[in-house]
């Protein structure tokens, strides 16, 4: 075991603006990113928190152009059956937003939860299993955070049927589907969420209750 | 709108540090917070990123000490449940293990997340309405790192029943417990994790597939 590591103010600070400036990216420059920073990336998603240590993230990029148009296809019919939901106005502005870069971010990764994984010997998921699916989404905010601190930007990707995305990527059945992501660099820069400039939806002060 | 910062290589090295570092802590000194500690770390939550920026995370602070000590009852009745199920060597290792510190913990957090957010309009979850508990989960690995950087540690209690806890908190219908979580400065320091330490379970590399 190495020394703990004392962390500074100043990190403090930089953490802070860290999490300032993490946003969801939907527009993408083409470029590609650096040769290995992808599984760089992955790499650090091993220390995020699972329930018993059981690490059920599975992670499958997406390498095969025309499985990456049958996916953003997909994703925008899944958008425009969303937008038929929708009272007029609402349905209008949230036809001009735009939802993702399927189609421009260098890296695509489809991310899964094994709900049945071996690690963790079942441990703490006897009454919520679905904690082994929250242990999945904070590896993608690791990923997320780690990515944001080398200047490159993420995208959730959420308007999706998961049962077909599932079909078109032939996974194994115990695999949960968590999140189609767009990873690249991002055209703009913004300390505001792109729905909130959009005004699409505020921040709010953090809900809190005492009991 | 801010001039966005680049972050610095050292930062990037301090922040695989804080990855590294974050534990899910059971073992916790019983000295208080500082005052506002946890209301400041709780202002960062609402930079986690969440489903149409709807913010569903609720937070729910435990002070009475007659109610912590029916949560930590119940966790500690959850847990015997669980251990039952094992087979005798993996219960006898399951019983050796520290769950929880619900009774030393300066403070208790409920954590749940609202299923019907009026914040975000219903964007991004008309076919996963799940992301809004993933954005929850994120909430929490947020405050997790954010405590981190201060010293602070944060356990993640999931032996329990939710209904059990929901009740206890007398929380409104449409509230799913996300997490019971005990904060306060841990006993012990680690880069690994505990459930490796005491040979329950050890870190795997990446799952990752290409398509």
């Amino acid at each position: 075991m190495n020394e703990a590591p004392a962390f500074s103010a100043q990190f403090g600070s930089e953490l802070r603006q860290l999490l300032a400036w993490r946003r969801d990216v939907r527009h993408f420059r083409r470029d590609a990113l650096p040769a290995g920073a992808l599984d760089e990336l992955l790499s650090l998603v091993v220390l995020a928190p699972s329930v018993g240590n059981a690490q059920p993230w599975r992670f499958v990029r997406i390498v095969d152009p025309a499985l990456r148009e049958m996916l953003a296809a997909h994703v925008d019919a899944a958008s425009e059956t969303a937008a038929a939901a929708f009272d007029t106005a609402r349905a209008a502005a949230y036809r001009a937003l735009k939802l993702h870069g399927l189609r421009e971010a260098p890296e695509v990764l489809a991310v899964f939860s094994d709900d049945m994984p071996v690690a963790g010997h079942g441990l703490g998921i006897a009454t919520m299993p679905e904690m082994l699916r929250y242990s999945s989404a904070m590896a993608i905010h690791t990923l997320w955070l780690a990515a944001r601190a080398e200047g490159i930007g993420l995208g959730w990707v959420s308007i999706l049927d998961p049962a077909t995305v599932r079909r078109l990527l032939d996974v194994p059945d115990s695999w949960t589907l968590i999140a189609l992501l767009c990873i690249g660099y991002p055209d703009i820069e913004s300390d505001t969420p792109e729905l909130e400039r959009r005004d699409w939806q505020a921040r709010e002060a953090p809900h809190v209750e005492t009991r």
